[in-house]
């Protein structure tokens, strides 16, 4: 059997593990592997190659992905899609792992519902905002990124009275900015999730201030377009100078973590395993309680994804 | 109520969250936070203090531990365990939080059967050696700064032909050097809980090497003594130039990953949750299928872990 | 002979190792070491304390500046610096060693010209813009800090046609910008030096993404106020789709560098040097073609720093 | 002309940009750049090809050299070295830059008297131990990951009461021991160019330790081969725990820092000048005194690198 690999949406650390994993298995089970490149827009034009060992040598330390990736307006018509499954058919693919987001989930199910494509989903972005799973691959490493970004600022932040406002990936979903929130003991945290309450964190930050604290840290995720909002606010109504980080795409890069190799490794030979058992198959692998679950892509495209109850719980610090 | 944290034997990146953890909580629960200070002997020598909250500020991104640790010969004999048991009483500690090992765990279970000790153990070991859990805290950390030595040799390697061996922790169980293994793309890893057969190993390298191999990376994990047979055999058999890294205690050290922190904070939460609730108990927690489990400490002592299957199984690369 | 050490304005990486420094050769060569407190507000205030070899212990590898630092407006009024000049006199200070950049040394050129204060400033600013030194202490670390954020955001850059703009610190002075637009081989470097020709710029990108470039990198320094103006332009102009950067106070934290810990010894070293054997000195030490050279403040403050011409003329790379 | 670059001996950070720059500068001035793979190894076997700008994108911050290096034994014999000759002539060469150690140079020197070959070479190893020159490429960034490796064990080491060997490379110079020791207050420093003393030094440190000093740092120069013997004064006569670190190869990987980049650049821009401006040239670039310096090969040669004498001085802190 021929199957084939495509990263779709934007990039997120892990994916070249999961690519060079795929490679290795593929061979191990005695099938063939092909890479798409630059995503949809390449499997749209037929940007599909045969894959060898010395193609992934090498890879596992890289951020990025080394097939590329893209989002793709095209893909939205139909006559596109078509094109793309003419491509895969023309390579005798018989099956696609999917590295991408809830976006890319979407738009496999659309094609799928219309193309005998047989796909299987690896949740990769590092919103971890795909519903039924608890981990998106390259959470861990973002979130490393975003730690020592925050570290190396309380070093200075302990020189100066001052606040630092930094703000963190996740447009709709603000687990990067909770997480980071609670791991590196910030005294704000605002995400889309929980409305931040203005007078109540001003009540407890200036108690806090005439007692002596330092320096004040707040986080904030992109998605709530808060950042200047909050950086105005403790300039005016705290009264503590205030400097702004915006990390950006520092944080989609960057050599993969342990854990993040060792869950694409454990996606990916699932996502293989079921793709040769199975044809038909248009799932997304999810992970829970410990276990890798593979759900329908209906069902994920159609659930939303929420933060865990303890992490929201944690942040009410200020209340 | 009165509870204490004690970290006993080697030290574990995690240590700190944890003991800031336990402080912000124990107050948060409103009743009192003591530290015992350099483990077992501060423990013997009564180094028993009240805990505040300044004395956790900014601790969460260092290795190490503020309050100390140590192994105590001391401990062994009963008249010092009773000597430890009666500055317990001094200070009317209720309830111990202990981070440690299973050196650790053997010790409170002996001081528990004598004395009414309540306590409740955290997994706290870089070696990921502990019955009845799947995580320890600080492997996490100690697994990516391994990760970060061996990508920098990667880097040197593969400019000239040649073998790198890099010795791991780990004494009697090789879950660092095996994780690494898998993680890192080795072409050798040697680990006590797996025969390593030369031959085998000898015969696929030749023919890598043959067919055009850049370099040769070993992953020996330090219990099985082998770093030095296996630097001689790569020369000496393989017949390639072979060097020799011993990442020692690097391997301990470290800005706590926010794997490590997180799991700080819940297995933390968790302890100090059933110190309130319960007396006379003598527990361990335990992470496994993604929930927390106390288990009793004279299980977990009797209990031997062992490296997960498909691991293991991962492993058998080259036969 | 009493001497103290005082940080003032912005911190830098390489305060704590000229800390250290301080105190440890002070006492080597018999004297009295004294820290003052919070810059020049501090000064003000009284907070000059005794400092202790322990005090020093264990800080070289810290940003940021144990003995913290400040801005001061008071300080503009002369009965606030005739009540600093009044708390170094209680303290019998004979001489002041100064890290800080050009307002700091304007503040205390001020200060030495109403009374009769020793000092030696020591160039200390990420900006690198004091006249008369080639090296300011904390550039290496903050160059070094930039090009770990540039290096990871360009594992993601090549997996997509995108364009990147990383705004660096540097408000009059684009020294960090430019050097970091050479060592990470930038597209496209904004400084307040040079004027950023677009149409020029447009025509090579242009060209270079017809013929298959895969992404650009626009580094910024933040004095130009250009940075979102540049991100615009290349959306609009040229076409990409573009995110930015902002790395503010990341830049001043951070473990010191090698080069920032030596080159912190060896400047300290030469100002306790200057104030024993002299009285009546206003200098500050300015480093150039592998010397130390002490100059007197007026020189220094009345000089403009200006980047070296070799850096300035590699950055024409688009003309 | 054609100008070609070789990498010879051990690598180190700072090649990959010297190549960059090499390949980059030389199609600036309108001429041809060439690659001699594998070092003086594939000079013999013709392994030279031409340079694009394609083979140098994207490898400034990839430790290692992408063109490969190589010890060898058959250069020692004249027919070899003659038919090196014959395949720079067969592909028109008219210069080298060698990038290398003193072995390189000696190669170099004795090929240069043979036959008419022009060459320039760029001093590189991170052994920093060239005669005449005040750097070598890719010390920097040995010394950062010597620091990074070192701060870690710092973390572990406040917790227990121990010491801490860490050997560094330096086969006949202690450079990199010498100012890690300065660089991060290390209590001893072993270097093959000082005799250690160890009654002095236990002396000292039975003092410290019995005033409550933590723990005991020790860096050790690998060319004093000492480690063991250093490990065992430590256990036996001070009396305290202690462990062994080898930092290995680690040293020569990682990506290239600010200043090995710059340097890098410095180098190369000279020496393609020096070889386009000129025949019958058969130099080495060195760096004194903030300026670089071409040097006769076999002045180079002749000499013997010595530390830095306040380098030597400062390390006499024991005594």
């Amino acid at each position: 059997m021929a199957l084939a690999i495509i990263c779709s949406g934007g990039d997120a650390p892990g994916m070249n593990p999961a690519i060079k994993k795929f490679v290795d298995y593929v061979y191990k089970r005695g099938e063939t592997p092909y890479f798409i490149y630059d995503g949809l827009e390449g499997m749209i034009d037929g940007k599909i190659k045969y894959a060898h060992h010395e193609d992934v040598a090498g890879i596992l330390h890289n951020g990025g992905a080394i097939i590329g990736s893209s989002r793709s307006k095209r893909f939205y018509e139909k006559r596109y899609r078509e094109q793309a499954y003419r491509n895969l058919q023309d390579h005798d693919i018989d099956g696609v792992v999917v590295l991408g987001g809830d976006g890319s989930y979407n738009a496999f199910e659309v094609l799928g519902r219309e193309f005998p494509v047989n796909f299987v989903g690896i949740p990769t972005t590092i919103d971890n905002d795909i519903y039924g799973t608890e981990y998106c691959l390259g959470v861990d490493t973002a979130l490393n990124v975003i730690r020592w970004a925050v570290d190396n600022i309380r070093d200075t932040a302990s020189t100066f009275k001052r606040a630092f406002v930094v703000e963190t990936m996740g447009r709709e979903c603000g687990y990067l900015a909770a997480v980071t929130g609670l791991s590196s003991g910030a005294e704000i945290c605002v995400i889309p999730e929980m409305n931040f309450n203005k007078n109540v964190a001003a009540h407890f930050l200036k108690k806090d201030l005439a007692e002596g604290r330092g320096y004040i840290l707040a986080i904030v995720a992109e998605g709530t377009k808060m950042t200047q909002n909050i950086k105005e606010w403790l300039e005016e109504d705290i009264g503590v100078e205030t400097r702004v980080t915006v990390l950006g795409h520092i944080q989609r890069g960057g050599n993969p973590t342990v854990h993040d190799r060792m869950m694409a490794f454990e996606f990916t030979v699932r996502a293989v395993d079921l793709l040769l058992a199975n044809t038909g198959i248009r799932k997304a692998i999810s992970y829970r309680n410990g276990e890798f679950v593979p759900m329908d892509i209906s069902e994920v495209n159609n659930g939303k994804y929420t933060i865990p109850a303890n992490i929201l719980r944690d942040l009410h610090f200020l209340d």
